[in-house]
């Protein structure tokens, strides 16, 4: 049986393993019946919002489509595998956050029941319902990327070995990834302004204004709230890393299929499958270890999501030593790029880079946003002597927060570079993501108690309700991080990958031009500087989208209250509906421009330098960019996470009695920092991620286009 | 006559011009009594302050110094220029400071008096102070540079055509640097550290906890806060513009001396004088220029400093064109660097392109500063909802405040290396930085303003005088951004420059080895990110030390309240000098450790990377480091400088009655940005220009050491 198929039969399994748990959740019982209203009306909300986005995104996405026919599949001729590629990648993204989104919507009300029994029934099912969006994030994307190979190569019959056949393979992952990244962008950021709208909108005038507590029912903004739980962090986070597993593990199938050199067609459809295998084996130790997630007798929720992790990794050592050796036919064949020579050995130890690259991201992130340590403790201390003291101590954490994962990438290129070259990074980044089906597991649980929480307050639950949620629900601040940290980590693994695919492809396509990537041509300086301003001003658009949808939300609430003022008696129901359809509106309008921005970028300057400084420079000018976006990103990405998660943190950790607890004036400066950590962390950081790789994906596509051209 | 001495006699005139116009401001009537009794305490504690300062970084100097001795002198022999060169550097970048700091504390009370008289008393006074502190540092940076070098070519009788001897002006020229750069690293973050300590710590125990109101003299804290102003705006920002205008005229000179080539002893040592000689006659446009600040009838402050920036700037294209012309003997003379042939008549062009570039970057400055435009007033109109919104818009803003600065830089490289290649871009960063007396002037009267202010406030003079002082500083604001904007805009120029000279050695002192820039060496990544960590990992510590120090003051002045009830009733005078000393403390020990940072951590790369992985890495991975530091810093620079100066100006916005106006929420909110910002403008964002140079300068300096040894 070939190894692509394997591969997507582990596909099938997580889709399985997905049916299978969704079930289970549904089975569990969805409370009484006032839970049960407020739990169809986030749903209402959820599936009205997507629904628009996606009807929004559908345009882009066909006017792309269209313009990616145009310009690289009719010039070829023959099948449109570009094109192709983009749409599946496109739908399968946005199948992917769809359905996660679904089964959010539907565990959280169940989650609040079942915390109502005990703390271990609540992280059961948050756990399983986040375990769910994990699985299908993990193996739809296998299933787009090794299904799409399959056909490629299998039915349609095209030959690794021919070039110009190898270039339809090559074009049809670089269209898939393109499909996947463009959607990704579009549903990070809308639901990222989504979601950072209406929380920091019910904040200010429920919390600020009206002194009612957070999720309380009369505040007409709560529901918008809850439902942003579910688009933004959810399915937006869902679609960002689906496009991180397709592009990841197809740049390294890229990068292979362009550098490798002399092997025989089975020597090179085996090192092209295996990273297809490490996904396929990796999503059954993933699926292993969400088995072992369980609370242990000192009630250590990040200990028991520890258990679960640890296990996949530990697991996933064997499992991808066998698939190497199976895939490689022995872990000792040669292999050769340029003047670098390696083994099989090599590339499964630069996979264990991989994995420990991974766990240390992990473990650092949860040092810097966890309540157990001297950052969030640090800030939450800082709130003692005020609002501003609270937002100094948190940025300068924010800052601090890039060092150790950054100096733990470069351990990584250069400890993966010594062992296999440009190849033995491009396969690190791939058993990075072999593991999406955890990480996100862990992330996806976090939204589902956010919501169980609002749920319990809203129905008036009993208060140790509202504990149980609120103990998930920091945690989930912890590891929602965790996998932004992962994310942006693997993009700059991977953006090395992608650029070297970007340099393989300019010497292949135009071998005449002499193109200095050299840091003593000054238009790679240009070209680093413009691409290292991308992030910050994508930030800044990100930051004032969320800011000026809050007014719009602010000024929406205060209209309900002065118009019926039995809203605040408690006499009348707010309608949640038209806040909800206020912030849709507004977040889908503030999303198109920056999302924009990385696909437009890289022409723009390509063409401006060209016209001022010849072709030469101008596509050494864009090679540079796309550096220069990775090596400002990944910093002001990690920044912004981490920063945000450790201000929300610094105020549950007052909430549980430091520092003169709820209510003290710690505590409302406390509040102001996980305001203005809102958008940083869930709008404007994570949105950097799928910014890098559209960048990059972009020049690779202008590249074949000027060749076809 | 040499085109050197008419240089160092311009530099002197611009020394006269600063005793002369420091009599007249010394003339003024300093005020009543209790007046100079405050002015006395600030005068002493800022005293005590840059002494104990300068003692502590003597030691380091010292250290330093001898180690400059052991590996670049020893080895060559002969005269230790490279030491000397540290010295004077260092020894004159302390008394720029000094000097400034003195005019300072002297001038504050005396505008104080002037102001109760009018606004353009108040303005004339605080300006002619500035203009001092401005002339003083253009003035010493030129004598330094230029009576250096006359001794190296003049008396030594150093050959330029000799290829050793030639290397020992190099050398030289690079100690100097070095030593200026050294001494205003730990002066920017020594004084940043003392002065946004003192005024957070201030404004937290004060205003906040007290509810007293800003420089309240029952504050024990508000002496030390009028302190920081003069260490820190003052003296701190006095030694860097030292330092970057010797480094920039520096590198143009090393960089001239390394690549110009076919010249004869003429051509080459009147193209070496070139920066010289346009140093030399824009300190006599700037002095002119000053002459021509005064209030119109609108009484427009920026306008009124526009009038003498303008004039300056105006006066400087005829200066330069004549310059240029008697420098080169004629414009039509041909130079070669390498493929690359231009004109004296290129050159010129270039240096009008530094010049455009400064407006630029002033009225880009103003722009996101200013209480005229969008983003102040958006921060101020986010202030009505709360910290959150205005702390989140702020940040917003500052990220957005990279963009027209970054493209005017970026398209300044691009015309001046078209224009005249790498020797282009040095002579228009030379030309920035050569009206850097009148743009010094304008930010060193902001601090003299704001300690007016506090004067006006301690000695219980009329509101009116307050009002007066609040409008100055408010443009005070502005300018002191648009000094750091200035500083890190041709810091980027700067950074390339030096990027060239580090190359430039590189090749003449390993010829064999075989370095690759291109960014598809890995090493080079790595030493990009590593590079672009730095400004973050320096910012975080700046602002975590800022913190802790506030708190400290915090602690302290609570003890004093508790002790003596007597203060807070009026009746007892506060400990002003127990709260100077423990800040002077604190600053000290805090700014040692991140300004070790880029002293090291170009020497740790260097030797990290050749022991993993060759010295051709090693020098290609320390090569990235350097131009990474400047494509993070740019940005880390420009948005803390820009978002700082935007949020203090947005709470003035409210103080002059908007959006409820002194004492509304609107004002509270805008309050915490205010203090958010102090940090980020005065003590992180500013220390990053520095910071950039020592790192590109120890490169240069590792790199003779390693020749030599």
């Amino acid at each position: 049986m070939s190894l692509t198929i394997i591969a997507m039969i582990c596909g099938v399994i997580a889709v399985l393993y997905g049916v299978i748990t969704g079930r289970q959740v549904l089975s569990a019982s969805p409370g009484n019946e006032k839970m049960q209203e407020i739990a169809g009306a986030i749903q209402e909300g959820a599936q009205a919002y997507l629904g628009r986005q996606y009807r929004t995104i559908a345009i882009v996405g066909v006017v792309v489509a269209l313009l990616v026919f145009v310009f690289l599949d009719m010039p070829r001729g023959g099948v449109p595998v570009t094109s192709i590629g983009f749409v599946i990648g496109a739908v399968l993204s946005g199948v992917t956050g769809y359905v996660g989104m679904n089964i959010s919507v539907r565990a959280n009300v169940r989650t609040a029941q079942a915390a109502s029994e005990g703390l271990q029934q609540g992280l059961t099912v948050a756990f399983r319902a986040g375990a769910v969006t994990g699985m299908l994030v993990a193996g739809l994307a296998l299933l787009a990327i090794a299904g799409f190979y399959y056909v490629l190569t299998g039915p349609m019959a095209l030959d690794l070995m021919q070039t110009d056949q190898k270039r339809e393979i090559i074009d049809g992952l670089v269209g898939l990834a393109f499909g996947a990244s463009l959607i990704s962008i579009f549903a990070r950021l809308g639901g990222g302004i989504f979601t950072k709208a209406a929380d920091v909108g019910a904040d200010l005038v429920g919390k600020v204004e009206a002194g009612i507590p957070e999720d309380d029912p009369r505040n007409p903004a709560t529901i918008a709230d809850n439902v942003g739980d579910n688009v933004g962090d959810c399915a937006g986070m869902a679609a960002d890393l689906f496009e991180t597993y397709v592009v990841t593990v197809g740049a390294t199938m890229v990068l292979t299929a362009l550098l490798v050199t002399g092997l025989t067609a089975q020597g090179l459809s085996g090192l092209m499958a295996l990273p297809l295998l490490v996904g396929g084996v990796c999503i059954i130790t993933s699926i292993i270890g969400t088995y072992m997630v369980r609370l242990g007798s000192s009630n250590n929720i990040m200990g028991a999501l520890y258990k679960g992790f640890i296990t996949t990794a530990v697991l996933s050592i064997p499992a991808i030593y066998f698939a190497s050796d199976a895939a490689l036919g022995g872990m000792d064949n040669s292999y050769t790029v340029g003047d670098t020579t390696f083994t099989g050995m090599s590339l499964f130890w630069s996979m264990m880079v991989g994995l420990v690259v991974t766990g240390l991201i992990i473990w650092i992130t949860e040092y810097y946003t966890g309540t157990n340590y001297r950052p969030v403790r640090s800030i939450a201390k800082a709130s003692e002597t005020g609002h501003g003291t609270n937002v100094i101590q948190g940025l300068a954490i924010s800052l601090e927060a890039t060092a150790l994962p950054t100096l733990v990438i470069v351990v990584g290129i250069i400890v993966t570079y010594q062992l296999a070259g440009l190849i033995g990074i491009a396969f690190a980044a791939t058993s990075m993501l072999a593991l999406a089906g955890m990480v996100v597991a862990l992330d996806a649980y976090g939204p589902v108690t956010d919501n169980a929480g609002g749920i319990a307050e809203m129905a008036e639950l009993d208060q140790s309700v509202r504990d149980k949620t609120d103990a998930l629900d920091a945690v989930g601040n912890t590891t929602k991080a965790v996998t932004k940290g992962y994310a942006i980590g693997s993009a700059g693994l991977a953006a090395l990958v992608l650029f070297s695919a970007y340099t393989a492809d300019l010497n292949a396509f135009f071998p005449e031009l002499d193109v200095s990537f050299s840091l003593e041509n000054p238009y790679v300086i240009v070209g680093l500087l413009l691409g290292a301003l991308l992030p910050y001003l994508f930030g800044a658009m990100g930051m004032t989208a969320v800011g000026r949808a809050a007014g719009d939300v602010v000024i929406d609430v205060r209209d309900q209250f002065a118009k019926d003022k039995g809203i605040m008696a408690g006499t009348s129901r707010p309608d949640y509906a038209r806040t909800v359809d206020l912030v849709t509106k507004a977040a889908i309008k503030e999303m198109i421009i920056p999302s924009l921005l990385p696909v437009l970028a890289p022409i723009v300057v390509y063409f401006v330098i060209t016209w001022v400084a010849g072709q030469a420079n101008g596509f050494a000018a864009l090679g540079a960019l796309l550096l220069g976006v990775i090596i400002s990103g990944i910093f002001v990405a990690l920044s912004m996470t981490a920063g945000g998660g450790a201000w929300d943190n610094a105020k549950k950790y007052i909430e549980d009695g430091n520092h003169g607890g709820k209510g003290s004036e710690a505590h409302k400066a406390a509040v102001t920092g996980d305001t203005v950590g809102d958008p940083y962390k869930d709008t404007a950081g994570p949105a950097v991620n799928p910014m890098i790789k559209i960048t990059n994906i972009v020049a690779l596509l202008l590249l074949a286009a000027l060749a076809a051209g």
